[in-house]
């Protein structure tokens, strides 16, 4: 039984970071051989590029061999091998000397945020300029800018990673998580971490009712691509599933539903975030904006939600360099982000519809069950008890009963296999 | 393609102001005549008096002559003809000498509204009296009083007048508006107004998807006459329709519900009312007081709701002389009302079910539809796209995507024909 | 026809105080005998101790002798034929001495309420012990105390109570009240006083549409005997029913649904308790605590409700000897219960389904129903009577309607008689 901690799972984060990743290249592929040390059952998809996904096309793969600008003074500026952030994404071979005027056309900076270097990609139109800080770009001499870009577009592939894990049903349950962004930690480090452990441990689960895939692959374009190339079966056997992003700072708990929203993803996405703590948020469809655009999708219609810390575009570190594995994301962050992803996966697996065995109220007393001299104030501690049993009349699942009770569907786990063993209940799926 | 201005509205308005309208007469006939002008193919239907429609009986009609008081000091003082409020509608003849004492029990004054001449009616029980505002009943000087009252009861007619739009569809839309009250503007020159001129728009419009039946008629018994007449047809071709009434001052939109209250009707007054401004007032069906009272009565169960600037008794001016062409109904005020209804009908006539073509999102870019660069804050300018897109799912009408998008219907208009020619998506009608 | 008033409710209480009620035993049959003088077709059911009722036993019953303690002082303190409360309900015998530290360990005080005797119980283990308020224990002396119980078990019967009233249908209401509590007046004098009462009333009912089973029982192990001897009967027969608990206090009055929460006894308990008075409390199922636990328990499923002033466990004086017929439970609470209880069963009684006969409104004057006179202020007067009609499309039951116009339902009887009358509606029942 693998023991998981924040540090183990920012680790994993910290391993990850340098990689250039983006919707194609050998970012991808690096990050998918880090995450397969992990997963030796990951299996690599690769589709050709210029395949017609549904409406979209596979772009060509990017690579970046070098990319910086020289200052008028002869300094290195704004150099990628540094920080992958300063070029734009999809940046086209660019060699050229232009003033600072003219350079300024392509430089990209958040004046709110002066220390930030944004995160900026063109992946469908040809394209060059670099991001930088604001705070640098403010004290840019003027003169002749020496721009350097070495990329190169070639046909290759889109890359993406699959695990497999069978249960006892062949129903399945999605997780999807992305790995199209470069040095940016919350979005999307943090995903591939959390999800990664979780894989290891829905492997090391003895029984499993449903079986599971998992897919890392890069957001919007990746997505598409893996529901065209497999949508029959898809829609025919996923019967839950999660976008895990943004799940590695400690802020908050967030919960986006599915389109159609009353999906059992929704029910139980809901329930365990609101039962993580206090400060929760919930999102409406109208908020979406990562892989569930796909997965939901008219005429695909899988019944994914997201479960996510500090959601996307609502943390002001988002999409800049600020968002880092030192004061963004945190050991105890992930780790809260695994805990959520870990109780919602639990939920579905032990969601069942509990029925009382026996006409009125079980003689509690008998079974060891109530305390023996009734005064004023013991008839509250067994209302859980009590309140479990009544609601067990074979129409409610155990997470529409935990939400009756008012309490997280995860007391009752325990408590409900002493009723079974004590015949007092019985559980039965649906 | 007319052109409908507030100023148009209002001239039609003070056309009308002088004629004596009651539930029966001269002054229904006469307003009848100056809708003609505008709308040729006016029909209007006669009901003999003493026809009996469900429960009720149509009354005789009523001439009014001269009607006035002679003060002790020889003063012509309630002159019927200086402004029709002064005499009870339906007063019968008298001519008598009587002390002021004796006189004030046929006086009716509102001592909370001095300088208003309040509107009063005895339909059904024989009676005579005057209105006056309180501010003349206070110097009233003692003394014999000379009334003389000239009015006549026969057997006549209760006259109606009605047109019929054909639409593509036999399915109809039905439009009410009454005819009945004397010389106030809000209430109700100002829906016999509005409604002019929308049949005018009607009339003029290429393509109708549905069929118009739009009628002026006396309020209660006129509408009561109209469904007793043509029941049969009415549950079977109308779908939709409104109440117009009170849409003359520039105060509130308002809106009040079927007796059903989850008609189409309902979704889209209610849709309309609360995109238009944002101090809109809802209703509820207690509420009521006018021809809904009829058309949504149990066993008619037609499904039209009302649409309204202020409504009835909800402004102070309501049913006294007060209430007129200059400071409560203006212009603006006809212009709002206008708006209202053409929203209200083009919404009936566009909603659709659209349902997208292509599975998982489109590539906007490729459809000129999306920016190509990529930066933090791009992603909201195309919410609305993108938002109307996954909405299209063919089990959604066009209303209930706009108000899942949390914009006015109207505005999705031109978006949808641009996504149908951009063969995007498909829209069919249930 | 009874006339019943505060004080014949409250000297029913009076009389019923003395005796030492338990779930078992001659306090019960005494109480029984008392209320037969009131009903003398009241039949007194008795189940033989250790019968099995489904997962309960029913056990032996219980007798004291007497029960108090002789001081070191000499002076006899918790005597039972002063207060039952001083013994813990089911105490074995005992005849002791001890030290005043070792008699702690047995006695039981409220030291937040000083001046309280507490009601404790412990039937379902051997056990004995006094209650004692804090006050008293606070001076008690030093030195060797001498315990004297002489109590008794034996195999005997659980007696309760049951009255059937035959109706013209067979489907039965239910009212089920306790009579195990020991001296305390809300819980639980009131509720044999009220329901006494009230089925004083039914009786003299010249028409009743439903027959009435009423119980009074031993709370939990008495109305499992009860469903357990019935179960069949009650399940094919009962349509609606309520706990009767708690009904004597002058505070609140209170409301707890049914499992299911919406049945026609929640319908119409929580409309007469919002329509009683404005400080109303609406409980949860989950704060349930009498016999509707084994009414709606899973697979019993009864329509059972609970009508309360103010609720166990909610006021101070709760399960202790402050529960008295002096300061808690007056005539004025026991009348109000009364009230209640009564409107409840009025209403389910009438509930029918209205149905208007004329098409549009039916013409109000000539029925005598409308003023002749219209001003701006006589139609609001007619609100109700126009409601009521405009609701009774035969789809809406008069509870309903009586929701819809706002008032509560008795206020609709006369007013739908008077229509009846009038031939304007009619009435049937589902």
């Amino acid at each position: 039984m693998q023991i998981v901690s924040g540090h183990i799972l920012h680790n994993l984060a910290k391993k990850l970071w340098p990689f250039n990743r983006s919707i194609t290249g050998n970012g991808v592929r690096q990050t998918l051989a880090i995450i397969k040390k992990h997963l030796p059952d990951l299996e690599c998809i690769e589709i050709p590029s210029n395949t017609k996904v549904f409406d979209w096309t596979i772009p060509q793969e990017w690579i970046v061999r070098e990319a910086y600008i020289i200052s008028p003074s002869g300094k290195k500026i704004c150099d990628f091998h540094k920080n992958n952030l300063h070029l734009i994404g999809y940046s086209e071979s660019k060699k050229i000397k232009l003033k600072l005027s003219d350079l300024q056309n392509y430089l990209h900076s958040l004046p709110e945020q002066p220390s930030a270097i944004p995160y900026i990609t063109s992946y469908y139109e040809k394209r060059w300029g670099f991001c930088i800080s604001q705070e640098q770009r403010d004290i840019l001499e003027d003169g002749i800018y020496e721009v350097f870009i070495d990329t190169d577009f070639y046909d290759g592939y889109l890359t993406y990673g699959e695990v497999f894990i069978r249960g006892s049903s062949d129903k399945e349950i999605l997780l999807s998580t992305y790995i199209c962004h470069p040095s940016m930690a919350n979005n999307e480090l943090s995903g591939i971490s959390v999800t990664t452990f979780i894989v290891k441990w829905l492997k090391g689960l003895k029984n499993r009712r449903y079986s599971y895939r998992i897919v890392f692959l890069p957001e919007t374009i990746g997505s598409i691509a893996f529901i065209h190339k497999n949508i029959d079966h898809l829609k025919a056997k996923i019967i839950a599933g999660y976008v895990v992003t943004c799940v590695g700072d400690d802020r908050n708990y967030s919960f986006l539903p599915t389109r159609i929203g009353n999906t059992i993803s929704d029910t139980i996405g809901m329930h365990v975030v609101k039962n993580l703590c206090s400060n929760y948020k919930i999102f409406k469809w109208n908020d979406r904006g990562s892989d569930e655009r796909q997965y939901c999708s008219p005429g695909v219609d899988l019944p994914i939600a997201s479960l996510m810390r500090t959601k996307y575009a609502e943390y002001p570190e988002y999409h800049t360099s600020l968002d880092d594995l030192l004061s963004v994301v945190t050991p105890k962050g992930l780790m809260g982000g695994y805990k959520m992803i870990k109780l919602a996966i639990e939920a579905i697996e032990k969601n069942c519809y509990p029925i009382t065995k026996i006409k009125c109220e079980p003689f509690l007393s008998k079974h060891g069950l109530y305390p023996t001299l009734s005064t004023k104030f013991t008839k509250k501690n067994i209302a859980l008890i009590s309140n479990l049993i009544t609601w067990s009349d074979g129409t409610k699942s155990l997470i529409e009963i935990a939400d009756n009770c008012g309490v997280p569907v995860w007391i009752l786990y325990s408590l409900l296999n002493k009723l079974k063993k004590l015949n007092i209940l019985n559980i039965h799926y649906k």
